[in-house]
């Protein structure tokens, strides 16, 4: 039987489709190679190929510097690396080359790399919240061509937006009508229950109840925290994100998936990560109702995703 | 320059994003095959592989009759076959089987075959509506693959909702709180413009100025009307929707495609049909902020579109 259910606390429907109902395995992709490295514009040596960096993060001994490219000499030997994208779609359009390893994604950083990216993050939201003109910053990463990475080299992106988006706006006006917090609430809703995928005493990753794709995760940090901006020690969260990816990429044998920052400069709001990877497909009747078919009860991605062990091999 | 443009009457955004545009060719991808007909459940002689149908058009000499099945008796030689879909999203799913044709589809359909599949359209419509159960009736065409049909015969899909989906209710709200009709407004607004593609007495298509999607292409009745089960002739209706698709299919090489039909039993609603070529992919940035980036500013795409003679050989 077909089960309809409605989002923690807006109105958005999901009809989780028990008939249809697969196992893991029938998720499982077989994927094209991506192309090689030969002409990777991101990849070490290639930085002429790239706009000048706003921000190059690079070891200097074991002290991290955070350098600038100058107009006609690029910053070498980098470990992260920051520029415009070439083809902005929005003015400050910005990519975040996460490692110079054309093969290396975040579900295999060590627990230093991840957090160096989660401080990356951090920083780079900052900076571009100090522009009067950024609304909203929109930090993503693309995983893999079907997910729209059109290039393959491991890179997150970030756009900042001179307006709050509607939807945004939307979630943030029912959250301030709330008597507290709806994501703190689902925190204690989620915590030690059977839709949780990671759990320690900062973040819980899970299967959202609502959940609208196969194997979409949320996670959140326990406590109430608008933005990456806001979180002291960034290690806790780097690990969560990368356990839950390598967790993903075991299970799912590397699918593609896009990974969303939720996050505002406003107190109300409560970061989440969203990681959706790209299993199923938008088609007529989601596009039609926003109602969208799930052919993965949350409970059942779940329990297959926490009986993965993670770290494997890092 | 990328441009950001605003929904005609909803708190929607896209982006045009200038510096990223394409050529219609650029859109032409290389399709697979689609599976052959072998043991196609939806082609004539293999009715018993699917539920009994709930309603089959055949023609009697010249008369068109609408049969049922029996449990153990299925009729045959129909030219439209309706029948409960064996995997069903929700309860009531039921599939249109729009021809005995394994390869024929709306595009390539004659004037007396389009106008028959939109009479079934408004039979199984009105048929849907009439069960208290149902508050809103989903009608919608996945084409190829791609675009999340999984199964090759040409087919419909029309599945019944038991509320109203929050989308739609929220645009019947902005409908009813304007002064006017806005899709009346838009039928003007856009009347012998840069962004119409086929306009007739009765029907425009064009593609939107907030277009989220290459290629996207809207249908509305010039008169204020609901639903398809409101239109007198439908023969026009049918004649806009294969040259739309047949314009489409001309120059993108037959791409994959959803159509969807948004329509209510309330006199305020304005009937649209939504043509969406599956060209560019949803990534992190659209589901992080439901602003649609897209490469070919609907000026263009309405060019290319117009240009094209349909229908060509039917």
């Amino acid at each position: 039987m077909s089960e309809i259910r409605k989002h923690y606390f807006l109105e958005k429907y999901c009809v989780i489709a028990g008939e249809r109902s697969k196992r893991p395995t029938d998720f499982v992709k077989e994927r094209a190679p991506e192309p090689g490295p030969e002409t990777c514009s991101f990849c070490p040596g290639n930085e002429d190929l790239t706009p000048a960096a706003t921000a190059v993060y690079r070891y200097e001994g074991k002290k991290l510097v955070i350098q600038k490219d100058e107009d006609n000499k690029r910053v070498k030997d980098w470990e992260v690396r920051c520029f415009p994208n070439l083809y902005p779609a929005l003015p400050g359009h910005e990519i975040i080359a996460e490692t110079p390893d054309h093969e290396k994604h975040p579900s295999d950083f060590t627990d230093d790399e991840i957090t160096l990216l989660m401080q990356v993050y951090s920083d780079r939201t900052t900076h571009h919240l100090e522009n009067n003109d950024t609304q909203y910053v929109s930090l993503f990463r693309n995983h893999g061509r079907d997910a729209g990475a059109s290039l393959s080299h491991p890179h997150t992106q970030l756009i900042p937006v001179p307006f709050v988006p509607p939807m945004i706006m939307q979630e943030l006006t029912a959250i301030e009508e709330a008597d507290r917090c709806p994501y703190c609430d689902i925190v204690e809703r989620e915590s030690g229950g059977e839709r949780v995928i990671i759990e320690n005493d900062y973040w819980i990753v899970f299967a959202p109840y609502c959940s609208r794709l196969p194997f979409e995760m949320w996670m959140l940090p326990k406590k109430h925290v608008s933005s990456i901006t806001a979180i002291g020690d960034l290690a806790p969260m780097g690990k969560a994100l990368r356990d839950a990816l390598l967790k993903l990429k075991t299970l799912l044998n590397n699918p593609t998936y896009n990974y969303m920052f939720f996050q505002m400069d406003s107190s109300s709001y409560h970061l989440n990560i969203r990681i959706e990877p790209k299993l199923s497909i938008a088609a007529g009747f989601e596009k039609n109702t926003d109602v969208f078919i799930n052919t993965m009860p949350p409970e059942d991605a779940a329990r297959s995703l926490r009986e993965i062990d993670a770290p494997l091999k890092i």
